[in-house]
């Protein structure tokens, strides 16, 4: 990764640090997923988010949360959802499953947004597709992201993929990623390296707080 | 798979089967992949062709091809490529690299479009962006893609993501995909696959050709 940030042209997009991701009573955890490796990324996207913060860097979140009537779900999420038995919109105990303004499309507490942050809802996985993401960033001058969240292969990747073909320069964090399969988890981040780095750079938690604290 | 294929709305999406990427003096080899697995996989891709012929599917090839000026090039890619010693646009014996209209950027010719079929330039990896592709297909009717070329987790993968968040339902085709990096090959097969499915459905070339013959 770059030794250092330019503070007026990047943003920490955080995405999908829902409770229906990171809770046993959420959508991850009831369509069969590992969430220990979700929770277990929170405190370094914590410190991410306190160095943004530190730095004035403009901070995105983004929740998967859908249409209550589904109109906006990627037909083959719909079928997916369904055949994994934690179909998008059923009901559960944090409320209707990666539905908008439910219980569980709520950002965690130890990540949530503050006062300024922008916070944004995404139907399906690129944070780019039906959403306003282009516009909010081209708005603030910004031409570099550092992404983190989960999951490492289904929204960080296709998020990444879309900012890479947009023009964006991109600084995936891998420690601060997460997937409820390790393997997947891994790929992910070796895709970024392929023909020298077509997907961008990846840095560690570390590397980018102090490349933040350097100024 | 499903049994059966809308002949209707369905179409055959060929990724970047251009010269680029098969030939000992193109792009590929020139940044360190191994072509022989890409290579190996035209006469599958050549199969799926004759099959989506056969039942009047729309077809669609894309090539890997940057704006002479190099304009439209994702800037992660234009530092990428230079990393390895295949800068995109610099020249070699067919021609400048993965530039539009040069001889590398030809589709190989066992898998050459015919007359009728859409081929279409597109800057970066994924084919909906900074291309008219969306606008074709939703112009043709199209609502289910199959999907085969290279590479498996750089291209086919950006282009599966993007589709399927715009509301496509994609067929991916294993064995008429190849990349260059058989783990990673395998990986971003399998990714299709997690939670439920949520970036659609795998075939085999075979399956796909029964089921067009079917009708």
């Amino acid at each position: 990764m770059p030794d250092t940030i330019d503070r007026a042209t990047t943003a920490l997009l955080v995405i999908d640090l829902q409770r229906d991701f990171l809770e046993a009573d959420g959508y991850a955890a009831r369509a069969g997923l590992d969430i220990a490796p979700l929770q277990a990324v929170v405190p370094n996207v914590a410190r991410l988010l306190a160095a943004a913060r530190a730095a004035g860097l403009v901070v995105v979140h983004t929740r998967e949360a859908n249409a209550p009537d589904l109109s906006d779900v990627p037909p083959a999420f719909v079928d997916a959802s369904r055949r994994t038995g934690a179909a998008v919109g059923s009901d559960g105990p944090l409320g209707r499953l990666l539905i908008r303004g439910e219980p569980g499309s709520a950002i965690a507490a130890a990540v949530a947004p503050v006062p300024g942050e922008i916070a944004i809802d995404k139907p399906g996985f690129s944070a780019f597709e039906g959403t306003a993401l282009g516009a909010m960033l081209t708005a603030r001058g910004i031409r570099t992201l550092i992404l983190c969240g989960v999951t490492t292969e289904v929204c960080v990747t296709s998020t990444l993929r879309t900012a890479i073909d947009r023009g964006y320069r991109c600084i995936t964090v891998d420690d601060a990623c997460a997937s409820g399969n390790a393997s997947l988890h891994a790929a992910a981040l070796s895709m970024i390296d392929v023909e020298g780095g077509v997907f961008g750079r990846r840095a560690t938690t570390d590397a980018v707080c102090a490349a933040l604290a350097a100024g």
